[in-house]
């Protein structure tokens, strides 16, 4: 991971998430641990998954202690086995255990994500379909989780409500129709924005397609409509196609064509991948 | 949930959170909105469940907007059915547009966990034990998913390192045995504190009584095994039993009779409770 | 100004701006006033120009005292005239007072980039070129910047280097040529981005037309290249013009016939527009 | 510049400004170099001016990446010329194509104030006159820019509002005269404090004399007038002119006697000094 | 106390504190009360001396819960008597019992402080010395303590390094002199600062007479050299003593006929005020 | 003192400090050090005492600047001696003296908390009492005020309102009498939290007792009473003595029997311990 990125934008999330778990000191370590104390543990996996985050594991301890070494036998985007080692972490063994929940809660959750991720891609291989995330994740983690999410094989859609245009039925109600409010949206975005429009009916994907619309996304149609959106548009407008898609039904999407599918589920539901830190001992 | 708690706590991550999702402007809507527009949107439950998280939705619409009116037919901890309307948002819609995504992001999430967590806790009804969350939780979501445990029916264990002492293999090595590792943290820790020692085998519970530990975890321990150490403890220690407990594998610990269970999984698993906004209108 | 942007955006800076000019107290103002005393002051415009930053200027003594009522008559993007009078300010005099300069220097700058711009677009008159503006905007005033340069009659290019791709020679070079740079771009760029292609050459304009770039951005080419370039491209993708565009040099590009045309100098270089408070007095 | 200063004041703003221009990531950058790639860049002067902020330049890259080496071949407050090579910077190539644009935003801004401010003081050359800033800056730029004013040549008037005193005409009214107004603000404002009066008639300036003002601030006045109150104030208090001071107009002010004449047109309206980085390559 | 000072400089840092308090919840009170209850409850003086930092008091509770209302039977700088009822807070009982400790904390300080520099004032009644603060101040209590010196019938020295210029032995030394060292101090700092000199014996009173320094602290001198010192300076510059000044020590002080004495005690080493909230009920 | 507690929770607070007391920047120093310089500082006691905070002290010159060097010849929690050399600080001069006020206000009021706790303490030499600070510390000194109470040979009372249960009257009251308030919290605290009740008569001990409270905290009571109340207790509730307790009253205290005492004087009416720097040369 781009370390500009991880400077910018995640070391202050990664702090505050360390001082919500130590709001006045560890007093169990501090309690039996009196000075520094070199020492190291391995970073074990308990499942077979996608591992995603090392770098942000790694920097937990670092923020801790820049003295801290993290050595790791696996890369971001690697599937990795039960009983696996997966690196270790070398430094005061106070950080490493003052850090370790931290590291793991990081850790263990962008794993789930990629492996969760990587699960409903394969279900997609030989299309040319690409599966994308939503902006359905968890508040304070879209950095980590839209990256997990890239490590499973899942592709990004906006990042948020600054950087993309998504002109759904509310807005273009307020607008007084798909026309216009593709209209209004080319006036008023920056130019570099692509402008996509949801639908629901084929009335509108006509409008859109007229509008010259850059994305089209079928919200609530049946499969047998969306292939008749997909097959009307005909590659005027790139298509997407969402709603609580799932590992378990996004099997009968792949046959309709479109370039895209959304699932909200790769962040918001996927279980975490488990993953824990053993064998800590005095070196 | 108390309002000191949230503006202490949770404020200032819901704006940050906020700011993640609008990190310039929500381009859409002010494409095509271009002042305030007064309306009414429905909160509606599409997934059975309980929910929790109803302040934390109202804060995120309030913080743009003090105001956004919002009103609730069901309180936290309530049950929940699908289909049915869960509450009423009023505002200008620019606010009610701006801010779904992160309220209901905040709202599925919590209500996940309460869901799940009372799935779990109802295995264990007609015992006496109850069932605790970890710090196994997201980071920077703390506060919010340890509200939800509660509103669950699940209890709270300690909120972070700095507030419970809990001395594992680790601690106690560096100590130099249980009963040096319990003196040591009586010596340090508030006095308020409760000295929990975590054991892996009978003579190991045997110390940690002798030591005078306030609670003993039961780790990696056979069913039998555990039947074993709470009958030795006779009360003289409350007890804890963990490690990977689930709603699928819960059953076999209640015959037990430890005092509580807990189990990471409430929060770093769970997933969400579908709820969402729907029937924008202007009035 | 869509409150939300202000809320979330703006209102940390402001503070910031007001805690640079006040660190610790007033301390002229509250020498000689000891206590609240009604006053009202009036909006003055000094000079010829368009006027941005109403809302910003209100906010101010908002967020000082949100007792303090403005009241203004004329709108954000109207022309002002010298010795119009713009608005009035009603308050406690300590914060007409101690919120003036911190008000004043958003409402200068940001209506003197607006009467630049108006300046600059006014000469595109009757063509189908877009004025644009870049990311050399002074440090921490981006978002009050780019909002003045709409005011002024432009339109915003991206907004950072998050919400945009622009390929550049460098970034060219490192993929291995502009095909290369295109693909990777689209493979990794959420895919609501418009990939932009900077190029110095014809070669490279066929290169980027044959990559399926969005925008091609025409950066030191003479005129005649430029004209060349965008008879080559044929609306097979947008076109951009930039370099050291100022009020002085613009003529000379309006009949290339690009469909953009971008200046760093409306907000690098854009003198602020006079506007004070005066005739302060108690009521 | 005092890296204490930079530490204290500055690095947090920069900061905040690179999170304005990256709010998730460099798209681009990150798309086409996937890992760190040493290299190097040259800064190019394309302007004859004075440069100022070399050191807020060589901290944007060092934020991002401490490893960065920055070489100057020339000190703030020198002269530059058209085609003059500056400096050059080394490092991992993806910090020096994400931190460019902050980086001269800095630095353009500032050694533009230090250009405009050295022209303008040049005029006061064989005077005895310095020339001072104003509290007209940009928004959370002041501690860049009131550094800018002195290297090219100006001093700085009072930081803000909180360390130094003065009396305009709405605190004197409001005390209730002159003499009422110098003798609160001595009896309240830290003794350090020298008291400055602003006055438009001589009455004015008698009074202020009388009442033992530290210095008088010439408002609104005639350069006849001017004279006048110089020759009667006589030593008795140093004496400032004010009022739209600009390059254009400051020459017939030099004769009149004061000590200091303020211009805020030195951080208000001075354009940029145009430098940019060129010639990026791999090492 | 001015309503800007506190929301520029103290609001953030009332907000730490209650967060340094409150760093999940009030588990007490939310436990054994679950919703709003209104109350009251009274402030009262267990203890005679000075009050000061009523307003912060206030603000303490108004930042949890704006409902809150707080009258005062007294005010700031006021005589308080043991026993003394000195207000009432009226809100919801929660807030009243989550804010107590540290609405009193400020308080108590406060008017410790308040009480201190009030009897250290007094034994210099008759004579026209006033009595000055230090920098000895508590981290991040700055603008509470110097506004309780002067509820307390103190003045302020200088706020901080930053706005006031007092040149010490060493910073003479490194100048190589008195004389140069007030020179180059008139050339860098802006020039509404005052110039003060620590001086330790004649000779340098002479120096600093003569290099035309504003203040001259004399320091480290008995006090029959501080008044050869303070005759020869005969009203050429501003005169203050210091060193380890406190109540017990000034009196032999008042006689030398200096114009400022300065004691760090006021603020490092006042005891508080004992004040307490009792009879609290419902309303 | 453990580094990741002054990480997570000093650091940001020792920032905030030097910024009150370094606004813009050291006026006096820049004027007179134009660049850096080395140096060498000696750290001097100047009273005797216990001293505390000595890596405070050496991280407020850290974080101005991580090349000073700073030697100790004591640690906290030793004596020292008036005149002693307490250790050395090596560095760029402006450093030493821009950071040495804030240095010095950390380490004598750490120091004179330890020295006066220590000196309480002492009183109780020779019983099994523990002498207890409470939550009366200064705003936004709690972390390193509650260490200085331990460097003095006293022990911490909960950190603040989260991590401990004490019901006091109110909440009892609230509650609707001690057993109900004990039930209440047991229900709703994490079950790691010890259950304190405040008490004020001999049926509320009784109550206490019955209701399984864990400690009683006895309240308001003469020492009479009180010795019933340990005799009652019987060990079967941990006893603690609060009210107004201070080097001159605690003695009268010391043969109750109960197991702790606590004093909010320790922390907030301890005088400072006087320590200074001398002796600054270049090197």
């Amino acid at each position: 991971m781009n370390e500009i990125t991880q400077t910018l934008q995640m070391d202050h999330l990664i702090l505050e998430a360390l001082r919500e778990d130590i709001s006045s000191e560890d007093v169990t370590t501090n309690a039996v641990i009196k000075g520094p104390k070199a020492g190291e543990v391995e970073l074990l996996c308990k499942q077979d998954g996608i591992v995603a985050g090392l770098s942000v594991f790694a920097r937990v301890f670092a923020l801790l202690d820049k003295g801290t070494e993290v050595e790791f036998c696996c890369e971001d985007g690697n599937p990795v086995k039960k009983g696996q080692l997966m690196g270790k972490v070398k430094g005061d063994i106070r950080v490493l255990l003052s850090g370790e929940r931290v590291a793991l809660n990081y850790l263990q959750r962008m794993s789930g994500i990629a492996t969760y991720t990587h699960a409903v891609a394969s279900l997609l291989k030989g299309t040319k379909i690409r599966l994308l995330d939503t902006r359905k994740t968890t508040p304070n983690m879209r950095i980590f989780e839209k990256y997990a999410v890239r490590m499973g094989g899942g592709y990004n859609h906006r990042y948020n409500l600054s950087d993309g245009v998504l002109l759904k039925d509310n807005h273009i109600a307020a607008a007084g129709g798909v026309a216009k409010a593709v209209r209004m949206a080319k006036e008023y975005a920056p130019f570099v924005r692509k402008i996509e429009v949801e639908v629901e009916t084929m009335d509108m994907v006509r409008e859109a397609v007229d509008a010259g619309a850059d994305i089209i996304m079928l919200d609530n149609m049946s499969v047998e409509e969306m292939k008749k959106a997909v097959a009307y548009i005909a590659g005027r407008a790139e298509t997407e196609c969402s709603g609580n898609v799932t590992k378990e039904n996004i099997g009968r999407l792949a046959a309709i064509g479109v370039d895209y599918i959304s699932s909200g589920a790769l962040t918001h539901s996927a279980p975490i991948l488990d993953i824990s830190l053993k064998n800590l001992r005095e070196v």
